[in-house]
């Protein structure tokens, strides 16, 4: 019997992870640990110097814990209590909005999956691209055919999110498939404006202004533009090799010359 | 003439933004944006849907803006209201405390230094590690050295992270050189404890437990520990790219089957 563990980063009372909690009951004992309220955008953020305040809860029947902190905060909390070596998977979402690109960096979702990755748990993490279906139950049944194709390779693999961004539509009729993708470059500047100027303060919003870039037909953001369900594969092992072994090419080269 | 932009997670009025705008004025035209109070632990979070207060400050001789908002948004900012495209370098830090292994994703320092090489500006994540010497002007100074080794690479190299963990020492013939690392996989779980048990509510501690492995000598924690400047190469896209050629030969295998 898989145990699996579910949380997001819009709050426990959300649509998103109720539609979780009965797609993954489907195939295994689901325990819920998430946020108390809405922590969209906390990104990769825990609670390190504060004691965490925590709830006991019921989602769609399913008992769990909502907690006073942040998406990350809740998954160590949740392997902690639940007994992480008996943990099996860890589902984040779904949320209401993609999570495209390099914005995976700014996401509570993605980082609550993260989280679990570097403790060596498998992790998935949801978000509902687009649309105004608000269609949380297609996204909750698309991740779970995820992790039934991909449960064994997943089991052995140590360090692994898989980014999942399900095209926001009425019925599984409108997806176009799905695509194994990687994280698509920037397509856009943050902009900021001017707001109000006053005596010592200035103040200013953030705007985003569209970059001229082609956008890869290997990325997750041509996927969903095209109605099909990305997987990106994440690992947080942010390293880069090549770079890695030409910087030493290159102090080599300086330490010579010295 | 350099254009250099820094920023850090401690407050614009700590003492290691202040070694860092001493040394790198020394090889350009240096402007601070740093958070108005301390954002440690704020990772990667930006402030999407409000509005940032910003002030005027002035920090070692050198004019900047203090920042409402978290680290990633100061660089947001500063790109802006020092026009992007001029900008050379982002140099984040020096932050109080190592930054080191997968707990980069915790780290504001690294977050803004991210956000930077996301926009295709280099940067340096600038941490020092360990010690009690609090030896933030020469952590700055062998950041400006990393710098101007690598300067050619790093202008040509678009999104790329150079994390610097200097060990704090008396003085530099102290440290035994430095080594060009990868990020250490965790060596602590991280536990929780309760405190205390309230009607309807819990409350619980985080805590650090020392795991059984072996750090890798390749590794940035190795380099540390062993009084060397660590620097390691990162780069935004978290796409693991084996792992994605793998989950699309077992995706083909799986529809064959279908």
């Amino acid at each position: 019997m898989n145990k699996i563990l579910i949380t997001n980063d819009d709050g426990f009372e959300s649509p998103g992870i109720a539609a979780l909690c009965r797609a993954f009951s489907k195939v295994g004992e689901v325990a819920l640990v998430a946020p108390l309220s809405e922590m969209s955008g906390s990104s990769h953020s825990i609670t390190a110097w504060q004691s965490l305040r925590v709830k006991e809860v019921e989602v769609a029947g399913i008992k769990g814990y909502a907690v006073a902190g942040t998406p990350a905060d809740t998954v160590i909390l949740g392997l902690n209590l639940l007994h992480e070596r008996e943990i099996d998977l860890v589902v984040s979402g779904v949320n209401r909005g993609p999570n495209l690109g390099f914005d995976v960096f700014y996401s509570g979702t993605v980082a609550a999956a993260m989280e679990a990755s570097m403790s060596g748990i498998p992790s998935l993490a949801v978000s509902l691209a687009l649309g105004e279906s608000s269609n949380y139950s297609l996204a909750a049944e698309m991740a779970l055919e995820v992790w039934e194709k991909f449960e064994d390779f997943l089991r052995v693999q140590r360090n692994l999110v898989l980014n999942i961004n399900v095209p926001d539509v009425e019925s599984k009729d409108a997806i176009k498939g799905w695509q194994i993708t990687d994280l698509g470059d920037r397509f856009y500047f943050t902009r900021v404006r001017e707001t109000r100027h006053e005596s010592g303060w200035r103040e200013f919003v953030f705007e985003e202004e569209r970059r001229e870039t082609e956008v890869q037909k290997s990325s997750d953001y041509w996927a969903v533009w095209n109605k099909k369900v990305s997987i990106t594969p994440l690992c947080p092992n942010l390293t880069d090799y090549l770079v890695k072994n030409k910087l030493e090419e290159i102090a080599g080269l300086v330490y010579e010359r010295e």
